[in-house]
């Protein structure tokens, strides 16, 4: 008997029919002899709705009540599935986030979870019931109050309770099949990848791999939680996010996948002084304003100028914030202007085989410059190369790094992978 | 400086304009100098949508998972009343029924309220903050579990946190001006009720007023919270139900108002032996099913037969349960067989001044029976009367009545009062 946390998504549990189709899986799995935690999302569309309920009361609804809004959705899905699983004859619990022991910071909107103590989901499952859990969603540990994780945070939930509850498996159940070697949309010959190592998943979801959120990646290597992404329509093996021992590593793979990303745009702040201190200005000022910057490029001082070009990438979302928080601080740091270009994409190659390959690089800037594309910043971790090229050439550029590594070749299964960019 | 507990329904809070005048409504209170606990109900059809959702998935929902998904239905409505206040520059809290201390027991779909421990609720106020709670909905003091209180549950939420809080008042805001002699639907000179005691508000919500619930007014008359019901679309004063000195209800007030109900019908079991016990019986069969019986009646003997009928009224929504129910116990009680009447009505008149002063059933008889009205069944309290009749005589016997006691005259203002058919 193994006990299995199974996180549905919101398209898997979008209406009746679906909700009843999930409840059928999940009384399968029961059934089968195994202990099942469900956790599921709000349904299809709820989200939004209530998004937009709130626009309608308020243009900046303060964030502790736009939590106990948004909570209502997995509130709703959750018992409409245990009610669901109940008629199939099975017993099924549904518990809210606070109930299932789900303790986070007080963030609202983005909080972390910093416990789970889910002892009413094990004696819900010692006494043979199936437990459904919001996803989702915490309680504050200090103020009480109710939290949400942000995106993607019902992955965050079903990985946090599989680690407390020591599951065998913490399997996401989502519309594609598993993690891709690249975005089918952008690359047909694209193949699914069987095993892949949390350090991987977590270089793809950072880099623009939307099937795992990085949060919900790192979480499940921090307590070792093997993930299973798979298909909520078929009952196909998908991928396996795991430990893989790193001789396993070096002998199997090479490269895992191509990723992207196009929802980060690049600042420019022209003509710093070039002296010390300026650069750590400008990220302070930019940091103080609550934005994660992704790569960083600073050009050489223009002879006799004394003057040079700071260049970062950040999310599009949140570019007004970062200029205004520039533009507070240029007289005191002397720089002349920013520039803000949201025409850019990212381009990433993954793969633990790539710190004893040598010669990945080579390959992987030659096919880009077969390809005609055009490098604007590069940034590398010891798994991971990234590029910015320009938004026009992202497809071209994913397709060619995609095919110079041969990763939706048959013949290489081993070595595929990278992440749908939805 | 006072301390407010204001009650807005379903209705108050339908859509988004709706929910932002009780917002400037509650605002205004607050900054009268009054501190303020609000408790909503949730958005205007959404608890049908969601028993209509349930409906989809199972046939018969278990009651715990029906009462988690109904109270996400508060969740939604009060978090957005909390931003539409915020919006205005007051601060607002919103807190379920589990986090404002509404502890109840197990019974899921009807709880009763077993304890109130307001704490967050006061230090919200002490804050200075509104506090907004979900009404409705409590938890579990055995389980955990949240539970719903039924009916009219709202109302019962303020009441209760008023009574916990010891608030000067609990107002509660509907469609109408307050509490009318009749149902001026049906008699439309039926006047406001400026002022009632607990108990007869207590008898006219028996007696199928449905401006107020039963439950609700008991738990005011026990903790002597003075109740005002009032209008949420004017300021004008409405009805306060508060506690009377008897020596001015006798002075006062002959009769307050006439109430009716068309929600009930009749089950005669025809042909039971006449002998000890055979009553009792029947009626521990039908409370065995969880029916409250209203009034009976019990024909003496047929001369020469040994044999009686035995008639009793009921919740047409507990018609089939009873029926069946008495079906189990017929060969072993030996009746002959049921009748089953839903074309009944109930008229009911209810005042304190009843019991001092006589003529009043001689009255209320002779305005019934110029009327041609035929009255099948009678019971009486202290201060109600109470007959079943045809329910085509129903408006007519209202009518006749109020005009017996000159509820809606213009001069009699003291003795008017009744609840809203509706």
């Amino acid at each position: 008997m193994a006990l299995v946390v199974a996180k549905f998504g919101g398209s898997s549990v979008a209406d009746a029919d679906k909700i009843k189709r999930v409840a059928e899986r999940i009384v399968e799995t029961r059934r089968a002899g195994n202990e099942v935690c469900v956790v599921v999302s709000a349904m299809g569309d709820t989200t939004d709705e209530l998004l937009e309920l709130a626009e309608q009361v308020s243009p900046l609804p303060p964030a502790r009540e736009l939590d106990m809004l948004l909570t209502s959705g997995e509130r709703i899905s959750m018992a409409l599935l245990a009610m669901a699983i109940s008629n199939l004859g099975a017993e099924a619990r549904s518990f809210t986030g606070s109930q299932a022991g789900v303790i986070t910071d007080s963030t609202h909107g983005k909080a972390r979870i910093i416990d789970v103590t889910p002892g009413r989901i094990r004696t819900a499952l010692d006494e043979g019931a199936i437990a459904i859990v919001a996803g989702f969603q915490g309680v504050s540990q200090d103020t009480k109050d109710i939290t949400t994780l942000g995106r993607g945070g019902s992955d965050t939930t079903a990985v946090a309770l599989a680690a407390a509850l020591h599951a065998d498996v913490c399997e996401i159940y989502t519309d594609v099949d598993g993690v891709f070697s690249a975005d089918p949309r952008i690359v047909p010959s694209a193949r699914k990848i069987d095993t892949i190592s949390y350090e991987e998943m977590m270089e793809l979801a950072a880099s623009g791999a939307k099937v795992l959120m990085l949060r919900c990646v790192e979480y499940a290597r921090n307590y070792s939680v093997p993930v299973h992404v798979r298909s909520s329509f078929s009952t196909k093996p998908g991928t396996w996010v795991t430990d893989i021992p790193e001789a396993e590593l070096v002998e199997q793979a090479i490269i895992r996948g191509v990723a992207h990303d196009s929802s980060e745009a690049k600042v420019t702040v022209v003509g710093c002084p070039d002296k010390p201190g300026v650069a750590a200005a400008v990220f302070r000022a930019v940091a103080d304003a609550d934005v994660n910057l992704d790569m960083i490029v600073q050009v050489g001082s223009v002879a006799g100028t004394g003057r040079t070009d700071i260049s970062f990438t950040l999310p599009k979302t949140d570019g007004r914030t970062a200029l205004a928080a520039l533009e507070k601080v240029r007289g005191e740091i002397g720089f002349e202007k920013t520039l803000y270009d949201d025409h850019i994409g990212k381009v990433s190659l993954v793969g633990a085989g790539m710190k004893s390959h040598p010669g990945v690089s080579a390959r992987f800037f030659g096919a880009l410059a077969d390809a005609g594309v055009n490098v604007e910043i590069i940034s590398t971790s010891e798994i991971r190369i990234s590029v910015v090229v320009r938004d026009t050439d992202l497809s071209g550029a994913v397709k060619a790094v995609h095919d110079a590594f041969e990763l939706g070749d048959e013949g290489n299964q081993a070595i595929v992978y990278a992440g749908t960019g939805r």
